[in-house]
């Protein structure tokens, strides 16, 4: 099994890296940028490559992993290449690789990938796509060489699992700021909420959000929260993110 | 050194348990639901009171871990006792305390307790405050016990340290919550989103929020952005919440 790396960033980078890992040779890492190919392809021994003519296409496998704008561009050059291509994007239909003809689908790893900490591959969900059965079957053992948690899902549902994602992750990580930047105004440590962060994420890993759901909203304590609206008054962006989310809270207990 | 619990929910079960841990004798176990207070004795090998005659009076510390309208109600029976009196509430001023005689204060550990899941108390930030310096050192000493994290904080601070951990923690398992039911309602499983919600919580253990913060409002990606609003369509209040956190994502860029 080969596989030729298109991109060189977070996602490319994290994939790569594991794919080397469990024995799977990556023969070159394209990117626009020659010096990042040369960076990941040394990290994966692989041969760097920025110009689409040195492209080797007789590899089983052509991941891309570039930003979602870039991919059809991309795709345009692997149109006749001899193995299975596939984009890593929640965001991005499958029929943006339509015009490759030996098989196409996606594999989507829902998991947040920064370079400078370390990613567990084996327990990302990969959510795979494909354009027909025996490309569903070759992307399978592809993710299943990766990952215990491999998943078929839609076009569709892949979208709905990048908007959950976005509140989950995106969403909650702004929500981390928020208060990070509250306790500075007041000469507080950020590390003071740190276990308490940890906690609950770690909470809904075996209870539902719904059984997890503590603080005043859910126990509908209006004084806490006319306390806390106050407490708020010189931040208004925060005053209404309060209002708006204590509010969704309350509904759900009706 | 030994202790009177007041109160026998799921702060006064997990404080009460980790002073028995190590080696502080709980003395009695004060709730007026005499079948609660018999479940935390037994569970700490205390005496359960509900009457206000039974009480101990010479005990070192009174905990005071009861819902915080209660808490005014409960400190009017222990305003001659010999110990130090201490509520355990992040949103109440000490102040409410301030009819005990014999010095007061708060020991407010901030984490997210639930009954059915252990938490390790030594790595609970514990905040505390004192009417005056030596009913400080005392609290100091009970919490340095229990924690290797005290701070000494305001009832100000308390107070904002309180509406930073509804941000953090209440309002992002609403997050989850929200992502769940989006999930559900397309038949896909919350399992998916779990690595993806650890990992978020965990990245902020040692980046700040800011450095960790990703998705398509970060990168002013308006396109995915259109996307998501038109997949939440069906749902008007996940849009909102939608436009108004990915609108405070963008403030922050500026």
């Amino acid at each position: 099994m080969n596989i030729v790396c298109i991109g060189s960033g977070n996602v490319a980078t994290h994939l790569a890296i594991a794919f080397k890992a469990i024995g799977v040779d990556i023969v070159q890492v394209w990117s626009q940028d020659s010096r990042n190919a040369e960076i990941l392809a040394a990290l994966t021994k692989a041969t760097p490559i920025s110009d689409w003519d040195e492209l080797d296409r007789s590899a089983d496998c052509y991941v891309i992993a570039v930003k979602d704008n870039a991919i059809a561009s991309v795709a345009a050059h692997l149109t006749d290449v001899k193995g299975i291509v596939v984009h890593t994007s929640g965001a991005t239909p499958m029929s943006v690789l339509s015009a490759v003809k030996n098989g196409y689908g996606v594999l989507y790893p829902l998991q947040t990938f920064s370079k400078s900490k370390a990613v567990d591959m084996t327990r990302v969900p990969l959510c795979i796509e494909a354009d027909r059965e025996d490309s569903l079957e070759k992307i399978k053992i592809i993710a299943q060489l990766l990952s215990a948690k491999v998943s078929v899902v839609t076009s569709q549902q892949r979208g709905i699992l990048h908007v959950a994602a976005v509140f989950a992750s995106n969403f909650t990580n702004h929500l981390y700021q928020l208060s990070s930047e509250l306790l500075e105004q007041h000469q507080l440590n950020f590390d003071l909420l740190k276990p308490l962060i940890l906690e609950t994420a770690e909470k809904v890993q075996s209870s539902t959000p719904a059984e997890a759901q503590t603080g005043p909203a859910i126990r509908n304590d209006q004084e806490t929260i006319k306390r806390h609206l106050d407490l708020l008054s010189s931040t208004p962006g925060l005053q209404q993110i309060y209002q708006t989310l204590s509010n969704s809270i309350k509904k759900n207990d009706l």
